[in-house]
């Protein structure tokens, strides 16, 4: 959980540390922690740090600033500075900042890109956010069926500066046609006269340029690759995904499903750097929707006044039996959302899930009306806990039934399964209980 | 979400598939999918596919099924048959099975294993779970760093069919200290007779043996890497983790901190596998904590019963009253823990984070105040409105401070935050909102 030892020893310095100290950090630092640093620092202390690298570095270390704070310095450069920059980024790093450009700002940027950048970003930049389209990157090799591993080595050898990813290299045909995929692994190992055609893996796992970026990860992750070729329609291979970017994709996905199940709106800064006026917006929309769900227990409640005014000890079990309910509700959306995200569960399993949970729920809300019980003799006399236990039964398995269901009803509407937060379980469930909860009263308690 | 397009669309067949369709699977799917599909049999069918695969094959799809899976298999296993896939397993996957068999069984595998496999056995099964040492494997190529370029591709050409992760070599010195890292893409490109010691990186990212898994995956992402080098107290190179293995053990410990999120205690297997009893225990634990916990607000209603019986109508707010405030802290808990896990946030962040908390809450406390003011009104006149939104404004503030310094004192006590679930949460805050909610209507409505 701590950071520390994520920084390789070299802690970053302050902002106002001496400036011995920061050029000896800047010399030593890893991109990804020189960023950091940066970040830390206000936007032109900052700038001035960034263009005393050398052009390589300063596009590397630009490459892992936020996109918030990407664009801030794209506007403070000279276009010319900037597309200096832009030339030696990535192209996945490269079309995301040119994404978050104004129309005009982009238009320059392509003006000075050279041909074969204008193009790759225009390409690139077609693809819906958040699809294998959008994750993937143009620096891989491709290789004519016809080489021998010495011709392809050679070939290698010839484009490795350029391109980033030569560990797997991509047999295309004429036509652009992914026929295979050669690791270079097995180039290193075959004679210099093998055909690759012989030692390629025809059966490449491979995806579609609108594949969401969580199946992607998903991909890399079941079946341990370090690249995936992206394919079009006509299996033309259109570009590749390596695994850091689809772990970072990942990441950012766990975030916010994480955000959504405590009914926080997805956050895309850290909570370090977000604004307190955005960290507001974030949670007050969904803070104002419950609170109109709860008015419904609040007219149940009202319906049910007189049962209150003749046994005012029934109020004291409420918060008791109305979150006991949405606990055991969060704890099987939480299940389900979470076996959703990592594919483990599918619409499919949504029967064979709902009768166990029948089961399951019955075990926990007898176990809990057990231990409840004993405290309703107490406080309220034998007929009051007859209710509390009937109650907690009936609830809990209400709860978990919505919570179950919930995530799979949502994703039949399109919409992301993660949204079944316990919050939102909890105020469905607690509006079904305190019904349940005074209708059981009345009628037990003939009045 | 949806698993279909993961199995690269070769679908598992049926149990029941006749043999011709399941043949056909099995000799064009991947190892994951084969081990997918044969743990979707009956042990000894799954065995009778197993064993049908030639012993490559068999081993890696052995190390794809379930550890429980594992277990079985290598119970209805011969020695001899166990150890013959064993002795094919990555070493990481090895030690994690043999850590899960009997000591009798342990013994017997030992004695089975040629004298290297075992004495690599013993070394890695020592480390603590979850940490660099247990997620290690012993799959990589050392050079010395009087090599050339030339040198070190023959080593390769000579270890690599042995050795799964070649395209970073470690350079060690005569007591196994690590000097450096070189690239398999930097020594394609270096002329034959430059030395390795000049194209190596010499302050490679690394991480020592005790490190915890979760911090071994956020290095790996940070820096980008696809393997990164373990080292002990002494700087000795011990093992390396690859980003896949690393990816792996980042997706059970995120699932971990969802389920405690949702105060379902961490579940290995997957729900679908899970057997009721199993759900049943890992829920029932905190169902049955948090009902104490709500036993005290059931103790500060029945202190009020005057004010109750009273002024009845305060009853219709109390769900919308205390949830508001439970929601409220989930949402603060909720941002916290993940940003704890994601190394975002740390322990000295505590302090700014809490200040700016306050002002937060109190935004939305306002906010919410002025949507449930004219419902007051409404259902309980102007008197009962301006207790229920002063209560508002104060038991949101206090579910959030709550909900954003649990994480932090959690993790002070050296327990995990993730505790700090939504119902953990919900349930504390419901307790103190209960006494402030009547304090203040005893005060204001002067009883």
């Amino acid at each position: 959980m701590s950071t520390s030892n994520l920084y390789q020893g070299v802690s970053i310095p302050e902002a106002q540390a001496d400036s011995t100290e920061i050029n000896y950090f800047i010399e030593s630092a890893y991109p990804v922690d020189i960023a950091a640093f940066i970040e830390s620092l206000d936007l032109g202390l900052g700038l001035t740090h960034l263009l005393k690298l050398d052009v390589e570095k300063r596009a590397q270390v630009f490459s892992y600033l936020d996109l918030e704070t990407q664009v801030q310095f794209a506007n403070a450069l000279s276009h010319e500075a900037l597309a200096e920059i832009a030339s030696k980024m990535a192209s996945d790093n490269r079309v995301d900042l040119y994404n978050q450009l104004e129309p005009s700002e982009q238009q320059q940027l392509l003006e000075d890109l050279d041909r074969e950048q204008r193009e790759d970003v225009k390409r690139l930049s077609v693809y819906a956010e958040k699809t294998a389209g959008a994750l993937m990157s143009s620096e891989y090799v491709t290789l004519a069926g016809n080489l021998t591993a010495k011709q392809a080595i050679d070939q290698l050898r010839h484009e490795a500066p350029k391109k980033t990813a030569i560990y797997r290299s991509y047999i295309i045909d004429a036509e652009l046609r992914l026929l295979g995929v050669v690791r270079l692994h097995e180039l290193i190992l075959a004679s210099d006269d093998t055909p690759i055609s012989k030692i390629m893996d025809q059966n490449p796992v491979k995806m579609s340029i609108d594949d969401a970026q969580e199946d992607v990860a998903n991909t890399i992750n079941r079946y341990d690759l370090t690249t995936i070729p992206i394919v079009d329609a006509n299996n033309r291979l259109v570009g590749i995904v390596t695994h850091d970017d689809a772990a970072d994709a990942m990441q950012q996905e766990t975030t916010e499903d994480f955000h959504k199940a405590g009914t926080v709106e997805p956050l895309t800064q850290s909570v370090m750097k977000a604004s307190m006026g955005l960290l507001y917006k974030k949670r007050v929309v969904w803070l104002s929707l419950l609170i109109f769900g709860n008015l419904f227990s609040g007219a149940g409640l009202a319906f049910f006044e007189e049962t209150i005014l003749a046994y005012v000890s029934l109020v004291f079990f409420l918060p008791l039996l109305i979150d006991s309910s949405g606990n055991a509700g969060s704890q099987s959306a939480t299940l389900m959302v979470r076996a959703m995200a990592t594919g483990d569960v599918t619409m499919k399993d949504w029967k064979k899930l709902i009768s166990r949970e029948l089961v399951i729920a019955l075990a926990l809300g007898l176990t809990m009306a057990l231990l409840v019980f004993p405290v309703g003799v107490m406080r309220g006399g034998y007929e009051i806990a007859m209710v509390i236990g009937l109650t907690m039964v009936f609830v809990v398995m209400v709860g978990s039934l919505v919570g179950l269901s919930l995530p799979f009803l949502l994703s039949k509407l399109k919409l992301d399964p993660a949204t079944a937060s316990g919050p939102l379980v909890t105020t469905i469930a607690d509006a079904v209980g305190v019904v349940v909860y005074f209708s059981i009263a009345t009628s037990l308690l003939d009045l």
